[in-house]
């Protein structure tokens, strides 16, 4: 961390300046210049609070050389993490797609899609039992009964599972769920993520619909902080000016985040455009961008679908857009 | 609300979604035109999924014409709702200032600034206790001490108290504290909103900083839904390009909230901008668009302060603020 | 289009509106409900000025149901338009690259860059020779004199040639220039739309940075409506909140332009990134989403570039992210 | 401006940059630390493209010190810039405002308006002939006979007039416009600041509806490196996330701006809002926040404006609006 000094300051300020930094464990580097002196950071900056030091009097500018998140740094793991789920590997070279429906229905349902899903090279089960919605009056879930439903699929087909949680509190009923998702809206709900973080379940973090990179790291970093490093990071869209779709799919957040972390990221097609003939081009180009992964909404009946129909693929598409994918990964790989 | 159907609907299939919408409860009026079909639906339309309408194979477009919540809706409660704290009114004609540090430190600490800015004109007390950071590193408040110590400011002052909640399962520290406030990260934590909904606390409900209005109202609405009707809005900048501030105080939602909801509005300029100095002509902006209230940070040693010093006024700039407003309230009012 | 009255309309202010709206020769429909009246227009409503329509008091809302671009509509052309280029094709199956430095600094620069890119794979030479940059005092790129070196590169390498334009001034200048481009800070000069639009030149339409594809469609309107149809749609990244990257690629622009119309549609992963190492997976993505053709900065020394270093490739690079466009379009057509 | 170079480089790398810098005429201030080397450069370093230095392989990051704007910025001309317009002041302590239809209509519509807002307060009048307009299907303007017909409007009321220019070659219609308008879409239209920068006429620059404050000054500094400081900055709305309002005021810029720049800062809550309602509280704010001057939009007939009819007042709705703006000035400046 770099601070600059206002030609105004005063020698005695600049030395209690620097006692304080001292007692931060911070080694301090002090270059006075003609033009203004400049203060080197060395040591766990990550633990100065960047704000404080810009509010003071007598700094004219901070800058942070090196990250504000070291667990989830490559810097400090330069390999990829592989996450394992159930036996199934997430990151490095492994891939995964997880699919299924936006909420759970009905058993009906969600034995339908998991086992068509699954026939088509789906390996992980996604849906919703707690849903986030913007109208009180919109439907919420099936909540509990939703968790039942998805575990008999599970048992049924032997593929992991994956929903969203919205209150620390549920943590009990998310026992035999096999990746608990975080979802945009939660992204940066810490008190939630400290309790996610004792727990040592991978997690499927969201990017918020208007966060940086730094911001989604910043969050993982809440997790790994607890001492739970299972987290798979997610793009699934941010909000923009263009309203064609209803979010925009920020394609470059996948190799970005790839240089920054060491943790796997998927890419939520379905929710990035908000339109279904719009997932199979999305897939393609995350894959083609060095995705480890990609969730995919699917239903028997989009027409039905108790919520965010607009942009699940039927069964039949979902067996063609897999079948894509597999030709651009080998491309990628070749 | 009005849904426009694709010139390919079919008549059967146009029967089908007639009778979908008369189930629930809605009067459907259809008029077919040469070029495209329109439904105009009648009845309470806030609790259709607008969402799943669109998704239709049938449907081309679909246009609310009235807003999505109703509770916090004007049109439903023409008259601007009024909220009591310990005796004090906002909203109406009713104007107050809520003063005092970002974070609660020390006794000493919130104590002298309690009495100071009580002095210069403000009327309820702020603090955090707890606090969202970022950084999982960075001071996170005194949490429980942080609660305890704003109430002994209450006690010797007389002021009534605002803090922010993190977690519902907070809600019994809270049982003495005045009003509640939802921060900007907390706007769209449904579960939480649903439980402040089942109390009778005043709350105070900060904007996202990237959601729109209509989203406030709907996360207003969360909390009237449940029976509190003692919703307080809060403007406190959202996230835009410019990075000379630190947010960009939307001063055009101060008349447009008041226009679409009967609800209080406060604006916050501290967080709006960022910024000591602009403190002041923010303040005055916001009184003179119409605004019911202030929140406003004051530190008796911003330099020291433990989070968010760049943007406290001290208590002299903060008299000489509150001075300023009380003249453009005049102008305003005249 | 259709336009929802207000139930306050009286029968008398309904017909003065029809009138109007019939002098401009559209058919009105007149459906009058329990709650509310909507008048459906039928004809050319790309004429009708949305906000004007907006702005009376009667109307409560107007929705278009057609877009209100019709040359650039792929509705009444449904055939990709295939754009001749000096006799390479671009658009439909037809897919070119375009690649060469962001500036033409020198002859040899140029040259060199030219024929090195040619031999990859790059079929069409672009350079900046007129530079719109934020600061006076930046370099502004070397104007008649980087025209002259352009064709020079054209005549060595028989690769037809893009440059960028930025006052209709200039359009003596590039007589020979094969296709002209309009930057994203040109996008809505209207102005210099209409003149290009009275040539035949084939046009590399930029996205403006904070553009909708809405509005770049009507950019293209401009031009076409002049009679010059040569018009290519260029994304080349937006801007978000997101400060790791220059720009944010707005991916699902591919496949959405190509949806509402039949240009080609050409990715700059150069400019939408700013960084050399992420232009390979940009590149690849593009290809996937299903792009026409890509716009690529290489220099032979970018260190040392006048202009953008930081986000060109080496030709050894280019070259290597060429083969890999290769291996990707493959698995797209297979 | 001082620039972080990574602990890779070399000796000799780093000797031969500094030679490069110090041919640019910068002193160099070289300081090595044991994390890394740090130089800081004295001098006009606003002639350095910082790109260039940040694509540079051993530099780590590059922070100005300094902004990249110099004739604009407060820092080298403390007082602020008071503006002369046949005789009326703009800036420092001089406010006018400036009233007038979207777009000049016919000659009985612009006298009426130029006569009824003269006697209300305004002492400018403002009237489009040049019309940017989205699609080239919406009416243009009256264009060379709309500024005739504003000379009339000045020579009948004395008043100065101000109007948009949308291309350099228009220069000499606007011979006796006295001040010229360079509209949002036009603020980065280099090659027309250049040439405006060659008069010596007020000049009233807009900020661009996605570009931040500095990109704003380095547009004013475009115009007045060509020697016209006569330079009067305009905020009219930004584009957000916000669909309520057209645009969305940025109310901060007015204090930071007046902070940053000697120039006189005009709001225009006319574009900023889009909504005749909200005219009246957006101009009360920006005059609190400490506007020089207002910009506002007003109709005779707003129901039958070509354009914009949607945010103009009636002559009526101006003249409250005045008196109310003077209020609120007394309360700022008492």
């Amino acid at each position: 961390m770099i601070a600059v000094l206002k030609s105004s300051a005063t020698k005695e300020q600049i030395e209690k300046l620097i006692a304080w930094l001292k007692s931060k464990k911070l080694a301090v580097h002090l270059s006075e210049g003609e033009f203004c002196t400049i203060l080197g950071l060395v040591g766990d900056t990550s633990q100065i609070d960047i704000g404080l030091v810009e509010g003071l009097d007598i700094v004219a500018s901070v800058k942070r050389i090196s990250e504000p998140f070291k667990r989830a740094n490559r810097k400090f793991h330069p390999d990829d993490s592989v996450i394992d789920i159930c036996g199934l590997k997430i990151g490095g070279s492994d891939f995964q797609i997880m699919a299924g429906p936006c909420s759970v229905e009905s058993k009906e349902q969600i034995l339908g899609i998991a086992k068509s899903v699954h026939a088509s090279g789906a390996s992980i089960l996604r849906g919703g039992a707690f849903k986030p919605r913007t109208s009180p009056y919109d439907f919420q879930g099936l909540r509990a009964d939703g968790i039942e439903l998805l575990l008999e699929a599970k048992k049924q087909t032997g593929m992991p599972i994956v929903s969203e949680i919205m209150n620390a509190n549920h943590l009990p009923m998310f026992e035999q769920v096999d990746i608990i998702q975080v979802g945009a809206r939660s992204m940066q709900n810490f008190e939630m993520l400290k309790e996610l973080g004792m727990t040592k379940k991978p997690i499927l973090l969201k990017r918020g619909f208007s966060n940086t990179l730094q911001e989604l790291l910043m969050s993982a970093e809440y997790i790994m902080a607890g001492g739970n490093n299972n987290v798979i990071l997610c793009e699934r869209g941010i909000r923009t000016f263009e309203t064609c779709t209803r979010n925009t799919l920020d394609i470059s957040a996948v190799p970005m985040l790839r240089e920054l972390s060491h943790l796997p990221v998927v890419v939520d097609p379905s929710h990035a455009s908000g339109i279904a003939r719009l997932v199979k081009p999305m897939a393609m180009a995350a894959v083609a961008a060095g995705a480890h992964g990609l969730m995919i909404e699917v239903h028997n009946d989009p027409q039905s679908a108790l919520c965010d129909g607009a942009q699940s693929l039927t069964p039949e598409q979902f067996s063609e857009t897999a079948e894509r994918i597999r030709k651009v990964r080998e491309a990628v790989a070749a």
